[in-house]
């Protein structure tokens, strides 16, 4: 195949928009997920995250990354304050509102109400989920670990519980995405649904490739 | 909707691999990566990752997650001894192939090799990169951040060179993985091909979508 070669002298040399495209489409897919948050004076926040990721099983961590200087901000004050949050799948349906939440609203506006979208509280956590989100997650604050390369953060959460919209779970613990119609991001504008190709057995060397 | 609640208490009585599955595939999807390092005496390596993720866009920083106690180890010596590595793009036509680097081969054994991927030197660059990936990184070891909560390394490196299939870089500095047929991973081992469904101007407070 013919290559073009971008070197680190060309990527200074690109117009900024252009760049910060570039590089932050480069690792592919991402998550895409609405975090939602609750201020010390309890009002509802709600912004769309693509760097939320599973950082290990048990006990069940999920972490997601913080660039403190701007608009999320809010978030990550209300999570200091409340020690808790929700992670909530975004999908086809609502792809469009999730993606609404990134405007700079003020302090007062519920980005739930903004963009059109459903708060929805379970058992007694203090914290609203988006009920049009099959996957809800929450979770309390377990550790922020500072970046220094760039002065981000890394905010790990640990699991309270899970909410399941019925019939998305399979015997195996995978989570049917098809069926929720599911949504990655690559970069920060661009969306995409996926559609399953293969699950496949945990490789041993020498094997050839087996479906689950 | 109807929903069903998994409790952590739930969480702790799953079946450990049901656990681990349903905990790894939450997030949603996941970049999907082949890394490939050298060793001290000069063995290539090369092992697919879900959790390369982007750092920041100035300085150009791309990061992933380690989890030292296992087979990843050859790949964290490797980067240590050399500080420098490449990430591969993992494209739909490769994926099988991709998903069996995983498989726990000895040292001297290369997964280039094993798994019928070609390596392929760029300029002087001393780390191979996957020929059929067409989108190739070169990267430098910049920095190593422990996580406490669970033992694991995020290992950040600074973005030397980009090497793109001709014709896949858009003016706006857009990718276009649908043309390459990139592919996300939810969970471990489960692969997805992703169509776009939209590329979105940047949100203001009470705009309406508006398409790029």
């Amino acid at each position: 195949m013919d290559n073009q070669i971008i070197s680190s002298s060309d990527l200074s040399n690109l117009e900024k928009r252009e760049r910060t495209t570039l590089i932050n489409g480069l690792s592919g897919f991402r998550s895409a997920n609405l975090i939602a948050s609750l201020s010390k004076t309890g009002n509802q926040n709600l912004a769309i995250f693509n760097s939320v990721m599973h950082i290990g099983a048990d006990p069940a961590l999920m972490g997601f990354i913080m660039r403190p200087e701007v608009v999320e901000r809010q978030t990550l004050e209300n999570i200091r304050y409340h020690k808790k949050f929700t992670i909530n799948q975004v999908t086809q349906s609502i792809h469009k509102q999730a993606h609404l939440t990134s405007a700079k609203y003020d302090n007062a506006t519920s980005e739930f109400e903004a963009c059109n979208l459903t708060p929805s509280l379970i058992t007694n956590f203090p914290i609203p989920f988006v009920a049009e989100s099959p996957i809800k997650i929450a979770l309390s604050l377990k550790e922020e670990v500072q970046i220094k390369s760039n002065n981000t953060i890394l905010i790990i959460g640990q699991i309270e519980f899970i909410c399941l919209e019925n019939g998305i779970l399979e015997q195996s613990g995978h989570i049917n995405f098809d069926k929720i119609e599911g949504t990655a991001i690559n970069g920060l504008d661009t969306y995409y649904v996926c559609k399953k190709i293969g699950s496949y057995k945990y490789a041993k060397p020498g094997m050839h490739i087996e479906e689950l």
